[in-house]
């Protein structure tokens, strides 16, 4: 699936204006070294997908997408606050190509504006209608919690032997695709939309963003160089779990099992990258893989399908962009 | 000043109400490394004095205290979320005699269970009436980052040469007294106070925490060791800015600066203590100091004389309760 000329155009319009209003953002110039690591990060960049998501659920349900626009705001700020504290975590050195903010400056300093660029992000929703705020930070407070908890689940699995499929699923649907959901859900509570396809599209976002997690872990060992634009096998270097890994575990009978473990053992090489792909070819793994995301991503139509009273066009547009986002190979 | 014996028997009422409110908080069994060091943390302990401002401003305004509840526990779990963080920056081993959850457990731990607490504090402020959800929020969100604010600054004396007075009554306003306003600014709030009144509470407090911070500072130099528990001279030997420290400075000739410089460079001694204490002594920073907190708690004493149209009886209880901080001896 190919997005549309006019879709892409509107969607890169979305982030035009989530860019300017992260540009505009008012910043004190003091405390230095609390304020300028969140500049520094925030002009790090990023897709901005889940803002757009915010504004693209406003219009669907009618409302200008302004109303939407501190929600949209204040999903991004979140997502970099806890990308930020990730960093420390993962004891990352660069982000997007440039040192993380604990090299850069220190932990303390990582932690603490880090701590700051949450508050941010709740003082965004200061900027929907008054009516609207209850509902919105009892969204945002149960998504910051959800996404604590996926990041302590990912990190319990580096400790762990053998991670299983609904236990992978789930990780990934707190530490990443309930932000989605969170994302679309506050532009259609400003834009006023029942609770009933408030639901909807909380769904639709979550299963949208399940699919797009399993495309990220095909795409790391099946994708094209040429255009994936970085080697294959990343995840498998790094030990990762993915999809891919805990479905091999499952689908493989003992000899299999014991295999892939000695392998994933092994010291990094080349030789261990092609090996586990092929075990991964050779049990269907990528077919496995591939179902999965497609059954997400009709579920995911599914609930949009559903959604009452809403904008026709705004609608496709919708469906064009979740497409789009899993037919991207970069 | 003695806090009269119904005083203490009311905030020790308020005090067990929000003990068990805390005994009570639900907290998920799951992940357990990200909900089990926050039960730890809040189970430590503490005096819970911010929260009972909260109820006492209710009171206050003619509001039955459990209108603040959500606020009062939205402040505790606010302080409790810093001091976690705070002690990894610190590398602190030990909070109120027990391991620090980083200690514990591990840093990042301590990091993710953080950001989880500070999350549950917002999500209390949902417990409040709804029309007020957004001036509590709007309030929650200024002192949040206040107190980051405070936390740098304190952060960035360590590599400072010298610390003014101002400079350090900035510091110490934004990382301990305006917690104590906003505390008693939400307890207004949930009670329909006028901003006028709810401004001059947020004063009080925030004149009253000061005034606190100051005796703090006075304690640990010249407090009773038999009364205190401890042995005087504990932020001396931390190498720590306190007000007689930074007092002394701005008092002192060039000579007395060079000798304190030289002292608090010095190998922790016994003599060390003695010598600086005896500096203080010189100086008169002991009754500087006193005649500080005493304008201060003028100062605070003015804002509560302000307040229109409140309970009388709760406008004594509240200026009890400020004597009585201040007169504590531990």
């Amino acid at each position: 699936m190919n997005a549309s000329a006019p879709l892409k155009h509107h969607l890169e319009q979305l982030r035009l204006e989530l860019q300017h209003e992260l540009n505009q953002l008012h910043l004190p110039a003091h405390p230095q070294r609390l304020y300028e690591p969140i500049r520094y990060f925030l002009d790090l960049g990023g897709k901005r997908l889940r803002p757009v998501l915010s504004l693209l659920a406003a219009e669907l349900f009618g409302a200008p997408r302004s109303l939407a626009m501190g929600p949209a705001l204040a999903v991004e700020l979140f997502h970099n606050f806890t990308l930020l504290h990730d960093d420390i975590m993962d004891e990352a050195p660069l982000r997007r190509g440039k040192p993380t903010v604990h090299e850069k400056y220190n932990r303390d300093v990582a932690i603490l504006s880090g701590d700051a660029l949450m508050v941010l992000a709740y003082e965004q929703l200061l900027k929907a209608p008054a009516n609207a705020v209850p509902s919105l930070l009892a969204v945002m407070n149960k998504v910051a919690l959800e996404v604590c908890e996926g990041q302590q689940y990912d990190m319990d699995f580096q400790s762990m032997d053998e991670v299983t499929t609904p236990e992978y699923m789930r990780m990934i649907k707190l530490k990443t695709s309930v932000l989605l959901g969170a994302a679309l859900q506050m532009g259609a509570i400003v834009a006023s939309a029942s609770e009933a396809d408030q639901a909807r599209v909380y769904e639709f976002g979550v299963l949208t963003g399940l699919a797009f997690q399993v495309q990220d872990d095909l795409l790391d060992v099946f994708g094209d160089p040429a255009k994936f634009g970085k080697k294959p096998g990343g995840d498998i270097l790094a030990n990762k779990n993915t999809f891919l890994r805990v479905k091999a575990m499952e689908v493989a009978d003992e000899a299999g099992v014991l295999a892939l473990q000695s392998l994933y053992a092994a010291p990094n090489s080349e030789a261990k990258v092609q090996e586990i792909t092929h075990f991964f070819r050779q049990w269907g793994i990528r077919e496995l893989a591939e179902a999965e995301m497609k059954l997400l991503l009709e579920q995911a139509f599914e609930q949009l399908n559903a959604l009452e009273g809403v904008d026709e066009h705004a609608r496709q547009v919708l469906r064009a962009f979740a497409a789009y986002l899993i037919a991207r190979e970069e």
